[in-house]
């Protein structure tokens, strides 16, 4: 029988925190803690509008051999590693997947898919495809892929390997239980032991944002509202008071 | 005069059975019967929702070469293939271009579309570009292409070199009169040959599908439903049971 | 302090009069001026059905190189080319970038482009991507870019380097001051001094086209109705005036 | 059995005189007589210092498909269309193969090469890959080629389909019966119809060339050497007055 | 202390075997046994004229990640692993490295390769590159590359990330102790298990092979020659006969 | 008349100075200088065992564009900026030129190479291509090009732009004056500014590297020998004694 090891989850609050800021500040913070690039170049958005954050079960395909991968899909699904990857879902959980950048691979259909969104899944990262595409933007799932293909996963040139290793996926080293973070921008891999740090910087509210923005909108002088100028901290703190009646 | 050869066309029960089937479940039963990669890779719908069949006439391009073709677009319309291989549409017909991935030049435009679209044809396969991409749209057609250009049809780097020939499109060799099957999951390629035994192997239903996507969607366990185990069928009847009052 | 030139803008009626005419009539009679390829190819639209025309800035992104751009991104704001560029933007202008094509650099976010829409900037062609792109679809802004990435825009291998000089984008040459006209089929560069030109030749109009498109769509002749055939001109004839009543 | 078409060889003299003058003015004054492009991009030369011209032989392979493939490479070696180009080798021949730029296919090896250089053929272009390289070079034949590899033609992803029919090679259109013109700077197309033209425009020789190139490698100045300049031309006329005794 | 694992070295008589019958007889035989596809495509010969086999030793590098990689190259050498694969270094040995086609990476240098050959390593085949590339075609290996920078192993974006597992390159899956083929055709990969069936199909000799290589160089007919037909095995007999004298 | 502007050479010795180290030796120690990666990546040598230094003359391409150049070569060679700079050529200048990576263009033919010799260059470095390779490489310069083409400079897709500009090549930034290294594994831009700090880190030799390389090339361990270990001191002291007499 095949057996794959689970991941550890790291605090739920983390994920938590990390979906409320989104990657574009992930990635940026993360720059400045000494990760120069955290993003997962090359799976876009296909739901746009989702927002997620979760902890990584991993997901490794290797170019197809015939000797050590020779059987058609349905023979025996339990010795099907793309299954196994999906048996340690749990709620809140992001599946990533090295596909090679296949587009001749269908990693996932629908069923599968269902399966993860009823577990509780929140997210799918491949470098690669899914097949079902117009069922699977149905689940309430994230979906952040390379494309579409009417293949099954081991239809052509690639095969499942190994469930929750360290992969690569869209350049980044994915080890399993990293935090992904993912919505229309992309998705970003959080090293679990960062998030912490991450989330502090983070939380360092600039609350004249809100302020800047609107001024920028009206036609606002960029030197004088991004970064807020000392010259426009009066014309703020009225605006702000204002407001606050 | 310019005389290009029509296709032989497939009873058209195939290509309905096929537009019922889809993409997906085509492209893994032709794996079944001998063909490992059907999928036309490289064009993408821009026409989501959009599912079709029907058979193929097929227009080739080749690079451009000033002693063969030097003409501008509009000198003699009639010399100009791309509009020869609209001539043959048929309702239910599909035109599949060998464009060489060029993402420069447009192979069609607006006005041949709606010729075609009026015509009964039902969907565009374009390894490769057309132009005037928000009208193409409003027409009642698929269209799987590479992108949009602004660029006409001879504009750059190729023009129009035979009609009804075999062609590559992405990836795949497409014979005049195979049946193309087109989803959001891409486009199929099924030899004529082959869409009798193709729609017999897949007219083979799984009843029980659907009730193991609901019990999926509710969290149920995947190696009970998917497929449905012998321990789950009980549970089945009784559903199906309760249904059908 | 760092100094930018500014622009020598085109006269308002050309940008108003391409915008009417579209990128695909813009790329076709500028390849009848002897402009063989005037598409900006590979940025493709993020905000269909937007259709701009306006007198371009231009950015220069260069590969990076830590003796020449070390600082991290809000050091000194003012030292930063991308914030430049939008201090010369004007009502009706576009800002083209040469970002090299980069996937891991987000040129602009969402503050820059706020300040530039609220200035009056109507579109945004990028060889590159932005981030922030839900925030940034929101604003009355056209976006032609590669894609979207969480990453800012010196985080990876580029960095700003001149502004308001030629550059190239998408395989295209422009030069500070082109007119680029842009929609749903791609980003077209027109020379300043070519637009009155091409203006007067695409003014030109078809009045049979609306009559012609109209017989397509019902399953007319193309031979017969595009171009207009002598043959269906009392046709043509007839419907003009039956409408003009 | 399988039947093939030959082709039209033009004139011998053709080729000899155009293997004089090489690739680079081939492609130069083609460009002068309306031909852009005429350089075949991709395939490199194997055999440095090769210089050959000759009439095409074209062989077209295609994406394999397993209901029009299927046997193995030694199952009816006369069905095998690459044996078959082969069939047509008169002296002075060129084979050029489209095989799809494809890296995992080895069109030829070591006794169809033999063959073809025992009946006098003088070149293969490929866009594509040999196997049995080391062989092949031994060969009294220039290569051009992408690559090499240990696979066999058909082992992978295309098939030979086609012999004798237009192709496209490295981008560029080859008509059966073409002069290509292949050194180490690559290989040119010379359409069959266009090469008397060509021949007299190169034939137009600069004795000066000679005198040029001898100053400019002793230091000499650009400006006043190349092209020669009327104020050199008394010491051209010494030069050549010197070494004429 | 940084610990990794050895491999299983397969009977050394089967190296010895398929380094007689080199690359393109074991692709061709592998396909036959069932495997699609051996060649690592990618890498090729930098030392023309090597022929080699031996069993694999494999390194892994992953996409450099600061949190797990920070160090300088020279701070600890026993922590870095593209040291450790070569302490495991027997005479016969291959170094296969999975470098993730990285064009900015020198995976070894002179000093690592000087090492290796002097602990009788035979061959190395990376998908990427070396430095020091004239001081290591001066050692008595086969190399096997995409090319040479002047890089260091770490110093842009990849690190080596694990010994003696299961890789990919060139796009084929490599395990440990697989045996690898080479020449200057390319790479091949041979399933230790695979190894004693492909020696037995490759030594059912064609004798008459030499009898017709030279028949095809004199201008022999292929249809007679090759294979050799019944109709010229009268003639090989004699020739054979004569020989033999 | 055309002017274009010269460049500002560093000192004579620092171009020695780093041509006796050689491009890993300065790739390394400016990475440890604070430029993570200074390789020209893309251009490789074509003249194996050259190794060159020296002050870079840079040359810009541009995408072609006919309203700004329409002149055939020949018109009026004072206006063809691809001699300019070659004008400014002296004794030890290296150009380096950005052709956009362009396989379709020939940068310099064999005569403006010729005068460069002549003048005294000793590099050429493009990321694209020249033509006349033959001639080039019996000239006294180094090569590092993308390949060869029989085409002339302006053939087909891009134009001389700007002489003595900042320009990208091979993913570099290279500024006129800083000095490029080149040799079999690449070539390398060191910023002036850097040069003589890098030659002072790099003059610290490790007398010991040839007793070392001697260990290794018999067999010696690594760990021991490589960087030289404690252990291994007394015996490297006596064969450095043993030399000595």
């Amino acid at each position: 029988m095949t057996h794959t090891p689970d991941i550890t989850r790291p605090p739920q609050h983390l994920a938590a925190g990390l979906a409320a800021i989104g990657s574009a500040t992930a990635s940026a913070e993360l720059s400045r803690l000494g990760i120069r690039d955290s993003h997962i170049c090359g799976p876009v958005s296909f739901t746009p509008g989702k927002c997620i954050a979760g902890p990584a079960l991993t997901l490794q395909f290797m170019p197809i051999r015939e000797d050590l991968y020779g059987a058609d899909e349905y023979a025996d699904p339990e010795k099907q590693l793309h299954r196994h990857v999906l048996y340690h879902a749990q709620p809140g959980d992001v599946v990533v997947v090295d596909a090679r950048a296949d587009m001749r691979s269908g990693v996932f259909g629908e069923m599968m898919l269902t399966y993860f969104a009823g577990r509780g899944g929140v997210g799918v990262v491949i470098d690669g495809c899914i097949r079902d595409l117009p069922e699977a933007k149905k689940l309430n799932l994230g979906l952040w892929l390379r494309g579409a293909t009417p293949n099954f996963h081991t239809q052509t040139g690639i095969f499942p390997f190994a469930v929750n290793v360290p992969i690569a996926c869209g350049g980044r080293l994915v080890m399993p239980g990293d935090i992904i973070v993912a919505d229309d921008d992309g998705a970003v891999v959080v090293p679990a032991t960062l998030a912490p740090a991450l989330l502090a910087k983070a939380s360092v509210h600039h609350e004249w944002e809100e302020f800047s923005r609107l001024r920028l909108s009206e036609g606002g002088d960029l030197r004088r509202y991004y970064p807020l100028s000392d010259a426009a901290r009066p014309e703020y703190d009225a605006w702000k008071a204002a407001r606050a009646k």
